[in-house]
C-alpha cells in the first residue's frame, strides 16, 4: 500500500527530517517504487512537487531533501500503484481550487466500484485512479451543499467526516486533506501522529541512520504535528489511529469536531 | 514587465538551454525578480515549479535547469510584479482542471478595471493578481459556453481567441495558455517564436555564453517551436507576432485557425 506523511505547524517549518525517513521506503527500505509527490502550502499558495520514478532515486526528492521549504502544512505521498497505471497525471498528492483556496488530497488505499456509484458534477480526474475520483466527488459534494464558503469552519469539517465515512464505504480510505488552513485526516486502516512541543528532545528515524535534537531547532512556542501511515521514529511516542477516526489539526493541534 | 516562455513539440524534449537563457532575465540581466514558475505536460499530467525568489540564484531553477524534464509542451513565466505582492500564491503560471484536462496560463501585462467589470462564477484566484483574475474569467466563459468539450477542437480555440480580445481591451494582454493538447498564445505587445526543424544549427542565447549544436541533438523527425517575450538566441530568425496576433501550436507546428 501506499505511504502518507502530513504536516501541521504553528510556525513555517521545514519536513526535511520526516521526509527524509519516508523517501527510503519509495523503493529502498519499502516497495512504493511508483512514484510519489509533496505539497507545501505557504500561506494561501501551494508548491508541489510530483514524480512518478521511485523516491529513493529521485532527483527532485533530493532537491526536496536538502532544500529546507518552510510550510506550516504539508501533505506527501509515495505510492504503490493499485489502480491506474504509473505516470505524472495519476501521482498524489491532487490539487483543486475550490472557494479560491488550494485543496490538496492524498490517498492509500482502494475504493472498489466507485466510478460506477459515484457520479461526478463540477470536479473531473484528469487521470485514471479511484482516489483522485474520490477527491472529484469530495469536492462536488462540498461544493454542492456551499457554493460559497461557511461562516463557521467546524460546518465544513463536519461534512468532510460525513463524506469520508460515505466513501470507506467502497474500500480503504485513509486520506490526508488540506484547504490551506485546516490538515484532514481519515483513518480506515492505519495512520498514526506525533506531536511535537516543547521540552523538546530527541528523535531518531525507523528507515535511516539519521537523528535530531529538536530543541536546537525549535523555538520554546512551536508546536508541530507530524502524521504517517506508519510511525517515523523510533524513540518518539506515536498515537495510533482507529478505524473510522476523523481528526482535524491546525497549526500543529488536534481541534475536537462536533 | 514580465518575461514569457513556451514550447510546442512533437516529441517530449527538455527546455533546459532556453530555459538556461530566460533564468538569467530573472534578476541578472533582466529585472524579473519576483518570482519564476514552470510547467510541464507530461501526457495529460502538468508538474509544476513555483518559486517566489529571484530565479538568477534559485535552488529549484538550478534542478531545472540541469535535469531534463522531457514534456512537449511547456509554459515558464519569470515575474517582475506590478499588481498583486510577491508571494507563491502570486506566482505564473496558473493551473486549473477543466473537463479533466489541466490548463495552464502565465501571462506579461496589466489589466485595469477588470475585477469591478468582469464578474467570475465557478473559478475563483487563489492570489490576488490581475493575471489569476483573468484567467479564471476565462475559464468561467468556456465552462459557460462548454459545460463538456465540443467535439471539434477548433471552437474552442475560437472561443479562446475572441475572450483574448475581450480581455486585451483591459490593457496589455500577452499570454500563453495550454490545454495540454494546444499550446495558445495572444499578442498584445510582444511575443516571438522559432520553430526548430531538420536541418538543425547552432543556437547561441543572448543573455548567456552559452550555444547549441541541435543537430547532435534533435532527430530529423523533431519539430520544436519555442515562444518568447523576447528572442532568446541571437542567430536564429525569430518571428514577431503582432498586436492582436492569436496563434495555436500543436506537435510543434502553427495551426491556422478560421
Amino acid at each position: 500500500m501506499c505511504e502518507l506523511l502530513g504536516m501541521s505547524s504553528n510556525t513555517p517549518a521545514d519536513i526535511c527530517f520526516s521526509f527524509s525517513g519516508l523517501m527510503q521506503r519509495g523503493g529502498k527500505t519499502g516497495p512504493h517504487k511508483d512514484g510519489w509527490g509533496i505539497a507545501f502550502y505557504e500561506g494561501r499558495g501551494c508548491r508541489t512537487f510530483h514524480d512518478p520514478f521511485p523516491s529513493a532515486d529521485s532527483e527532485i526528492a533530493k532537491l526536496v531533501k536538502n532544500y529546507p521549504i518552510k510550510s506550516r502544512n504539508v501533505i506527501c505521498h509515495i505510492r504503490k500503484a493499485n489502480s491506474g497505471k504509473v505516470c505524472l497525471e495519476n501521482t498524489h498528492p491532487f490539487v483543486r481550487e475550490l472557494w479560491g483556496r488550494n485543496w490538496c488530497y492524498a490517498h492509500n488505499g482502494q475504493l472498489r466500484g466507485i466510478k460506477k456509484k459515484l457520479k461526478l458534477a463540477h470536479f473531473e480526474p484528469v487521470g485514471t485512479t479511484d482516489s483522485e475520483y474520490a477527491f472529484c466527488w469530495l469536492l462536488d459534494q462540498i461544493y454542492s451543499k456551499y457554493p460559497k464558503p461557511p461562516k463557521q469552519d467546524g460546518k465544513i469539517a463536519l461534512l468532510i467526516k460525513e463524506l469520508c465515512h460515505s466513501l470507506s464505504q467502497f474500500g480503504v480510505f485513509n486520506i490526508l486533506m488540506c484547504d490551506s488552513k485546516y490538515l484532514y485526516a481519515h483513518c480506515s486502516t492505519k495512520l498514526a501522529w506525533v506531536t511535537r512541543k516543547a521540552p523538546f528532545g530527541k528523535a531518531k528515524l525507523v528507515d535511516e541512520d539519521l537523528s535530531i535534537d529538536f530543541c536546537h531547532r525549535m523555538s520554546p512556542d512551536d508546536v508541530i504535528t507530524v502524521l504517517a501511515t506508519e510511525p517515523l521514529t523510533a524513540n518518539e511516542t506515536w498515537q495510533r489511529a482507529q478505524k473510522g477516526d476523523f481528526l482535524v489539526f491546525k497549526d500543529g493541534l488536534q481541534l475536537s469536531i462536533k
